[in-house]
């Protein structure tokens, strides 16, 4: 008899941040929440999946999976390919993006993880297998460090071996900041920008002429997410090359986003967008627009879905240390970033660490 | 001194139906979620609004007004105007639809209900006060009943004194159903019918079709509400007129809806789009479209919201009674649904009746 899921379990920690972290859009960070669900098999196996948060929402996510899909899921074959669009229509109502993109996410990762348990596959083979390894860079929750402590924070990625960065804008002296930063990491490494979408349209086309200077590989949301085409005119008027994806959660939006946007960098996160089932159908997606997938977060699951893919971008790794609560934090290799080669997800929590931190 | 928020209190009722209903898309009802949030300011005043749900998302948007706005409206000015752009911000990162919306409209209706308190006013006066009352239809959960059960369920909304039916479509024989229906209501009546998106693209053309020979007045979500192109060539291959909403959550959605969709009716649901601040910034898109604005759901909140614009469609008398609940059940006079008179939005709920099915 196939197996089946025979328990879902929630569990919500409320993470401490080392400092208070900033950025154009959403306030103070002072901790993240990470949500995790654990999904056992009547054979026995069980799996991990979970998604973060900047500190808000995370009750609702683990409410929904807890009285909207746990008992719906007991008793169902524990199949990802089956129960992701089946989970869309089950939630369709109250879906269609926001917290049950964030629920679903985590369910659809622990569904990844028993399967390759199971198989005996690790995520970076499931995904694809096309590298075991791929590109890096680390962004800043930055907004608010002064220049001083924003050149050592940058200084401090290239000491832990990585070759890009990115820091956050949003402010009158971003074009100043972006040029000291470009001069303190020299004319090679990869250099990116992101506004959190808190620039209006004329606002961004000024921006992105003077970030070019600097060279940028790209300029993150500029404007609010949902504006399709602004995102276009942006690029039209400046060549300046755009990314997002980050707070889109549909395959619709990224269709549109595709469709619509010109741009360079999709980047997916898989803690919101659906988990690794809708993940991989936003980067099949970007493959057939000739574009390279990023990832937004949670570098140490992204590490594998980024490398697998034939049209690999860069993770990025971020300032929530999701990482630093598992038992292998990200593995740099000359400036590239190593998948796990073990069966499953690879990302394995250590309870004990997080225990502390859990909300009851 | 300004009032501000003294506290945000939130309750969940999970209320059952008199019969299971079934529709294309959505499975059994076997009840419905209804969450109210009463806010109380520091002048003593206090309002309540709610949101509802088939059955799914209940405890996460109860969670979310609970976890992640209460404390923060706390100590704020209660003016809907303000609050509703802070709140999306607030909570932009889970939110831009989903039940994030759903916490947000709760909270929104509660805000207006202390206004109109405070300023002695109706709902339908604040909210532009075209007229008191509008026009009204019975739509029903009714796919699952055989044709003799709809036609006396018809026979139903025709006795209590209703001039327009919607049924559900998404079955073998929705041709032979809806000329029964058209039959039985004679020429001269609205007849409306919904498919729930339940239909690819070309079924709905092919359906289309079909129902024009009933004259419907508008074939409600015959395809999955995110193709907004694609209701515009199911319009273009038919003529027939075509109307959605209740799964549109942002004025974003609702921009591309009205851009792209070549809708004859949008139905935004106060519920679901952002409250009361949410369902006029809707109805203002359709008016500047040319447009009339309908309905879906909570008729007797809608009654007022309706009835208030230069540009009113129809009122969906829907299948959920949240208005049995209230002291004043849905008042109809010469099949025109009435708004009531008094200050606040004029939903008031009965707690006793509610009592017996509050979730804990
Ligand atoms: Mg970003
Ligand atoms: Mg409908």
């Amino acid at each position: 008899m196939r197996p089946v899921i025979t328990s879902v379990a929630v569990r919500l920690f409320d993470v401490p941040l080392d400092e208070v972290l900033v950025d154009a859009k959403h306030g103070d960070h002072t901790h993240f929440q990470l949500v995790t669900c654990t999904i056992t098999t009547s054979d026995g196996v069980d799996g991990t999946g979970y998604t973060y948060t900047g500190g808000k929402g995370g009750t609702a996510i683990a409410a929904m999976i807890r009285d909207d899909l746990a008992d719906w899921l007991t008793g169902q074959a524990a199949d990802a390919a089956t129960l992701y669009d089946a989970m869309q229509w089950h939630l369709h109502y109250v879906a269609r993006g926001g917290i049950a993109s964030f629920a679903i996410s985590a369910v659809d990762i622990a569904l990844w993880d028993i399967a390759g348990k199971v198989a005996g596959r690790s995520l970076v083979d499931m995904a694809g297998g096309a590298s075991d390894r791929c590109g890096a860079y680390c962004g800043g929750i930055d907004l608010g460090f002064d220049l001083p402590k924003l050149l050592r924070s940058v200084e401090g990625y290239l000491e832990r071996g990585f070759d890009g960065v990115k820091i956050k804008v949003g402010r009158d002296d971003d074009q100043a900041r972006a040029a000291a930063v470009r001069k303190l990491i020299g004319d090679d490494l990869n250099f990116m920008v992101d506004a959190n979408y808190s620039l209006t349209e004329a606002q961004a086309i000024e921006a992105a002429r003077g970030f070019m200077d600097q060279n940028i590989l790209w300029f993150e949301e500029p404007i609010i997410p949902d504006d399709y085409a602004g995102y276009a005119r942006i690029h039209d008027a400046t060549g300046c090359p755009l990314a997002m994806g980050e707070n889109l959660h549909t395959e619709h939006e990224f269709g549109y986003a595709l469709a619509q946007s010109k741009l360079a960098y999709l980047q997916p996160d898989a803690s919101n967008c659906g988990g690794i089932t809708g993940w991989l159908r936003a980067a099949g997606m970007c493959a057939q627009a000739g574009l390279p997938v990023c990832s937004h977060g949670m570098q140490e699951l992204h590490v594998s879905l980024v490398s697998a893919q034939p049209n690999p971008g860069l993770i990025e790794v971020h300032s929530f240390p999701i990482d630093r609560y598992t038992t292998r934090p990200l593995v740099v290799e000359n400036a590239r970033a190593v998948a796990p080669d073990v069966p499953g997800t690879g990302v394995t929590f250590v309870w004990d660490r997080l225990t502390p931190y859990e909300r009851h």
